[in-house]
């Protein structure tokens, strides 16, 4: 097993997590949990949404959080934004970087954004040119990359297609997203090689959901075929849309224990991790999904049973 | 990724599960639970354990249950043995194997059995000495051989040597036992790589808990070195005693389909299974632990939202 030394881990939870809880958290709140995350020694947040309030109201807060929190020069914030005002909207509160989000699949496309994938992405290119002049880098994403909820599995090609359209946009940081959790380590692999075969010069990351209980297993494979970023979720906050009650984003404290077990370095201080996560568990119980605040970590050994000395 | 095309999966439910519940289950439940798990297609099923009834009393039926199921010839019962007096009880019943089972560690050895590894391996001696003047195969195993929860990490010279002791009484059947969920793919590949080096002759299989998120990837790791025997529990049942929350065995539903995924054949019929695994969750919701009950399969597929055909 060919692993590398060290990975970096995108903190989504202020995104992904908060617009999956049925209520707003208050932005004090919001402020608060990413100040604590940023401690933790993440090199890059996803830190909100730039969409319109009515269409997520729980991020309607997007300017605020982002201009309020304390940043540090080496923690890059990145925001979602889905089209030409969200950009304008994140360039003005001054995130790092933008990523751009559409689906593998028209149907999911549909769904989600009311046109279809292409479609999507030729309405990406007023974005990528005003990004151009300004500081704001831009990265893109493919949502339900290795199975969609109405179509089931995506044919490489059509995710090689995708690609390639990025590319020619000028886009080479691209987001894999399991996004309801269908991936399987082999299709990861087979998947992941052929787009780094045909498109070297594309930077992949993996965005990983656990609904099926082989998110860990995918980041694996996707780190046996080069993959070095990944996002997760700090206490597993984020749901699955087509399932209520299934689990979400991979929690960071599981991913982050993972990897270290692994001897793969994140940089990241996972007692910092599981202390956010505890604190949002008591938040957000019934939205939470995570192994390790449950079982803990490998390393917090349990007190041998008495009389061992007598009997060993 | 090498990957075999086809898989043996023992369900442990009617041991693992069942010890694991506060209560013990009616043995005309037990029975009829055990009835449909056959019907799924399994090959080889641990229908229970042959302990003194003092100490496990949920498996104090051991007799009565192996007798009153409705056996097929195709399907292997295994139980467990832990001295002589069990292994005569589980030859009476009529069982097909026996498992032997011992710990990796002195102290978690002390602690379950009241004695060290290597005088639990000596203890061995009569009853492999009597199985073999029955028709009774036997097996062995190691409990936390990917880490204890007492000692942390299982040096490999440990599972070496352990491995060796087992060929030396002519056990060549040898299951090995996360029991606390704590091993990791790399380590696996590490650890049963060199095992297999080592000891050709020894056939392996893997008994994965999924306490820290780890368990499919650890499953797939052990495919990748050539394991293609697993154990797993119909509804994730089956606990942590240390951490009495926490996942438990690997949800048979959740391998198979996994597996399945893959494109590997597991010849079991996982409708079936599902249907076994939700008539345990009814009866023991707390204590289930299960993806594909919240998600569904991957091919449970939704109907694509309306009004898409107007906007496609």
């Amino acid at each position: 097993m060919q692993m590398p030394g060290e990975v970096t881990i995108t903190e989504v939870c202020p995104r992904d997590g908060f617009q999956s809880l049925p209520n707003s958290i208050d932005s004090i709140d919001k402020i608060k949990i990413i100040n604590d995350i940023i401690d933790c020694g993440y090199k890059q947040i996803e830190v909100t949404s730039f969409v319109h309030p009515k269409a997520i109201p729980q991020l309607r807060d997007a300017e605020e959080v982002v201009t309020q929190i304390s940043r540090k020069n080496n923690v890059k914030l990145r925001a979602l934004v889905p089209n030409l005002r969200g950009l304008e909207r994140a360039i003005n509160a001054g995130v790092d970087k933008v990523k751009l989000m559409l689906s593998a699949t028209d149907s999911h496309s549909l769904s989600n954004a009311n046109c279809k994938t292409v479609e999507a992405m030729d309405g990406f290119v007023p974005l990528v040119e005003r990004a151009e002049d300004s500081q704001v880098a831009v990265s893109g994403s493919i949502s339900v990359a290795f199975g969609c909820p109405y179509e089931g599995l995506v044919p490489v090609d059509r995710l090689l297609m995708i690609c390639e359209k990025y590319l020619e946009l000028g886009i080479n940081d691209l987001s894999l997203a399991d996004t309801t959790g269908m991936g399987n380590p082999f299709q990861v692999q087979k998947v992941i090689g052929a787009l780094r075969r045909e498109f070297p010069e594309m930077r992949f990351s993996m965005h990983l959901h656990n609904t099926r209980g082989m998110a860990f297993a995918n980041a694996v494979a996707g780190l046996e075929v080069g993959v070095t970023d990944f996002d997760s979720s700090v206490a597993g906050l984020g749901g699955c849309p087509y399932a209520p009650n299934a689990s979400g984003n991979i929690a960071s404290e599981d991913l982050i224990h993972g990897f270290e077990e692994m001897g793969i370095k994140t940089g990241i201080d996972l007692d910092k991790v599981i202390s956010v996560a505890r604190s949002l568990e008591q938040q957000h119980k019934p939205y939470t999904n995570s192994f390790l605040l449950k079982a803990g970590k490998n390393s917090d050994l349990h007190i041998k049973p008495k009389g061992q000395e007598k009997l060993g």
